[in-house]
């Protein structure tokens, strides 16, 4: 039978989970691929890590990236140890060395695929990281496969883990942020520094590698538009259950008419909408589109085995490409950045205020030509001031932005502001 | 740029939904895989047909299967004619020519798949039949893309479209079977004969292929335990929504420890369950596997566009093998059939029965060992019955057959019987 071996780069939760996988699905995949894989060699980040695995594993650790780079017979090299440097580099190295390279850092893809992406492809050789978006669903490759024919037109989802079980714990049990953020870094769920999940980045990441699926336009970061959970508020999630909502940390990506607009942002989305029910550490994806319409793709967007499964699919792929002798681009759309304008952009928002008089505010509002209705107003009395919780529909970015800093001007001042999805 | 030469069997809905997906994709398909797909010729099946399409179409209408068959520059056939004859003697024809084969006929495939697939691998040419399952769902490339290396032990879904709306309509609006189906027709949800819809059988057919890829067994129709929707009452409905549950018709395949278990049933699904928010004509599918956990697949089980999408993203995949020089089989995946012994299949049903006394229905759950619960009970006085809604929880296959026996012996009499899934 035929032997493909691998070198493995990180021995965390990812690498430890796929060294996991390739052993309990070797029978299987020797029955359906004819191949057997072995990992030969792995990279370790120190002389402890490597001395405290000793006798586990029945392939050599090294700390030096060239033994691996060096070894003629490694013919993929699976990187999966998350950060830039030096992450990049040694992908760098490998796909210059005519590996296959397969990664789940998104990270590293969201700031510089372009890079690596054309290093693949001057090299001749395949660049896979189905693992970088949403760990266990198999998103990329369903745009890739099954979207070809399909015009999308709108992604929306929620991407992150962490933030997605700190916003459910807060809604069940009515505890405020930092209180179930401590409860998800208990049970793992939370990294001890949070910020890259909580401040909206992960999410942002991921939302640009799938705008690159959906639309082969490749973002900077800067231009996705990105705000965390730390504001939000056991009122802002009471005034939302009440009026048929739930709050989500959502990522979306529009196609308007002149150009693309992506974001990252805490919203109210309707019970009925089956992303409501994205609970815990799930991640769910909804594609809008011409043909398909409408699907979601929803399952576990972390952890080691749902995380390995995808690495080891872009394994098996490579060993397709590896036996029809060719090599692939992951994503073949290719299009220039174009940027929808502030004036096409049209949403509902909810708006938490402590304001002095209701109807300076209706006649602020009267005065945003697009603002379609205001509803669901409640009011409670709070010392002097009367706090107000209401959403806005159909609304353009502009518009919002001339009702937001008009608040101020009528003796008012915006707690906090959320996307509304009905 | 390279063209490629396609010959279309059928011009009804799929049909004609590919014809305008080709046409409107064109421009795309282009720029990702520098090829032009062209439709070459197409079978009619009468003369009014081809009359009644006249100036409307780029290709020639034939109503000679050896038309298409014998034309050497024709590559791709797709057959989207539906029933199995003559679509399988064509499809087997054109295989034996040498031609791919694209395919979105359930019926035939759940059949006479395994005759069909063993050609198309003895002539060396690829077969795909995404569109069969689920229509716009791109399941059966997921599954053999993206779980090869996992191991799935279950699959349950809303497979059938037309069954999935006429329950919403029930459910929604409190109406009964017949002016439900009456109102799916008139919306062209239902098929003026609805029998293979609301018996259950299409969604089986459905169930024996997804069961081939999860788990490479090609069950027979007969193996499939199956049951339709013609006898749910609006009471059955009403006891459901009042116990957090909502009916729909669930397709399941079930890896036991000696086999597998595939049925469709009328099922009672706990509200929290993502699968109870699948409505109208949706389609959705749960996939439990070792490493990914869980997952869910959702979108269009049907019409026009959704179909065609799947139909062509097959397209797509004879592209690569074409420029390969190869050919694939859809799903590698055979293990000889092993069913599941009825002592293995454990589960939790709904009753709705009339009885006469409670104490007797109490002791005859009470001889069931396995019956670990008894919950949600509700009566009713009707006239001089009594009309008692239960579930059972935790009894298994035979135990459930024994107890529905022993009914009548305590002067009770079934009016239905349903899965429950929490």
């Amino acid at each position: 039978m035929k032997k493909i071996k691998i070198g493995l780069l990180g021995l965390g939760v990812v690498g430890s989970g796929s060294i996991d996988l390739l052993r309990s699905s070797a029978l299987k995949i020797k029955e359906l691929y004819h191949v057997e894989l072995i990992i030969s060699k792995a990279l370790a980040h120190s002389q402890a890590s490597i001395d405290k695995r000793e006798g586990l594993d029945d392939f050599n650790l090294t700390l030096d990236i060239d033994d691996i780079i060096n070894d003629p017979e490694i013919a993929i090299v699976l990187e999966l140890m998350g950060t830039i440097e030096p992450a990049k580099s040694y992908i760098m190295k490998a796909l210059k060395a005519h590996k296959h390279v397969i990664s789940a850092n998104k990270d590293l893809i969201a700031q510089h695929g372009m890079e690596l992406i054309t290093c693949a492809n001057d090299n001749k050789v395949s660049f896979y990281y189905e693992a970088a978006v949403c760990g266990g669903i198999p998103l990329l490759r369903t745009i890739t496969n099954s979207y070809a024919s399909d015009d999308i037109n709108k992604v929306i989802g929620i991407v992150n883990g962490t933030t997605n079980y700190i916003l459910t714990k807060m809604n069940e049990e009515r505890v405020s942020y930092e209180v179930a953020l401590l409860e998800a870094q208990r049970l793992g769920f939370a990294e001890s520094d949070p910020t890259n999940d909580v401040l909206g980045y992960d999410a942002a990441f991921k939302m640009g590698i799938l705008t690159y699926f959906a639309y082969g336009m490749f973002l900077k970061q800067e231009d996705i538009i990105k705000d965390g959970i730390t504001n939000i508020k056991v009122d802002d999630l009471e005034y939302a259950t009440n009026n048929e909502y739930l709050i989500k940390l959502v990522g979306s990506s529009i196609k308007y008419s002149e150009g693309i607009y992506v974001e990252v942002m805490p919203t109210l989305i309707n019970k009925k909408h089956l992303l409501a029910h994205v609970n815990n550490e799930m991640n769910g994806v909804y594609i809008y589109s011409n043909a398909l319409k409408e699907a979601l793709y929803y399952a576990p967007g972390a952890g080691a085995l749902p995380t390995a499964n995808s690495v080891i699919s872009d394994v098996l792929q490579v060993v397709k490409d590896i036996n029809n002798n060719t090599y692939q681009r992951f994503n073949h759309y290719n299009k220039p950045v174009s940027l929808a304008s502030n004036q096409e952009i049209i949403a509902s928002y909810y708006f938490n205020i402590k304001i002095n008089k209701l109807d300076d505010l209706k006649s602020l509002i009267a005065q945003v030509s697009n603002a379609k209705m205001i509803t669901n107003v409640t009011y409670k009395e709070i010392d002097d001031n009367k706090q107000g919780y209401f959403i806005i529909k159909d609304i353009n970015n502009n518009e919002c932005e001339c009702f937001t800093k008009n608040i101020i001007n009528i003796n008012g001042e915006i707690i906090n502001k959320f996307k509304v999805i009905d």
